[in-house]
């Protein structure tokens, strides 16, 4: 991550499989070894629901829609490389097939009920999408 | 607005006073003498919600407090000067007084059943915080 004077933005995605959430075991640093929702930074030029729907099949393999809008999490520690914020949709898989991408080790799916520690806040964006 | 790889955040604020949405009649271009909704960049080291306050401050003078997210708006093309992903909320006034900060002209005072054109994409995020 370079310099920069603002918060960069990310998207996170939550999809069920199997009534199971959909992450990747992190390959690297940080939060190596832990499972993280799939998701990446937004680029020039797309939506932030493209670019949800761009990192899940990138990262899962998945072919996905987005159903709503899960929260906007930006507190400037979540990320230990720099200050991002990012906005968490719940999408629905399509089709495609699950694999793990490039930026992942492997597929982990994740009891929505009991999820394990994950990387990031993802525990908190997990808690959000469940609801009260 | 410098070269950026990616989208960079802003956070835009809706607020009413006498039940008319508090907006800013631009002084600059892009979208000159036109009423919007106050907001601005995110800094790094702020919270979206915090940043969304402070920028009601400096360009309305009102204490604010975030009510509600109302949503995430990232069309590339939602402003003229480059890619901006803005996240919209809906805030109460808690204190201060209406004054128009250095980023704009004049307060306008909209009425959100009939609202003039606004700058940018304001008029879709009026229309998503009114609700179908």
């Amino acid at each position: 991550m370079t310099e920069r004077s603002h918060p960069a933005v990310t998207v996170d995605g939550l999809v069920l499989v199997d009534r199971k959430l959909v992450a990747i075991r992190r390959r690297n640093d940080p939060f190596r070894g832990m499972p993280a929702l799939p998701g990446g930074f937004v680029e020039l030029g797309e939506t932030t629901p493209e670019a949800v729907v761009r990192e899940v099949r990138e990262e899962t393999g998945l072919e996905t829609r987005v159903v709503r809008l899960v929260g906007v999490f930006s507190d400037p520690g979540r990320d230990p490389r720099g200050h991002t914020v990012t906005i968490a949709y719940a999408l629905e898989a399509i089709g495609g097939r699950l694999h793990a991408g490039s930026d992942a080790s492997e597929i982990v799916l994740v009891d929505p009920d009991e999820p394990p520690k994950m990387a990031f806040d993802h525990n908190d964006i997990v808690r959000r999408w469940r609801g009260p």
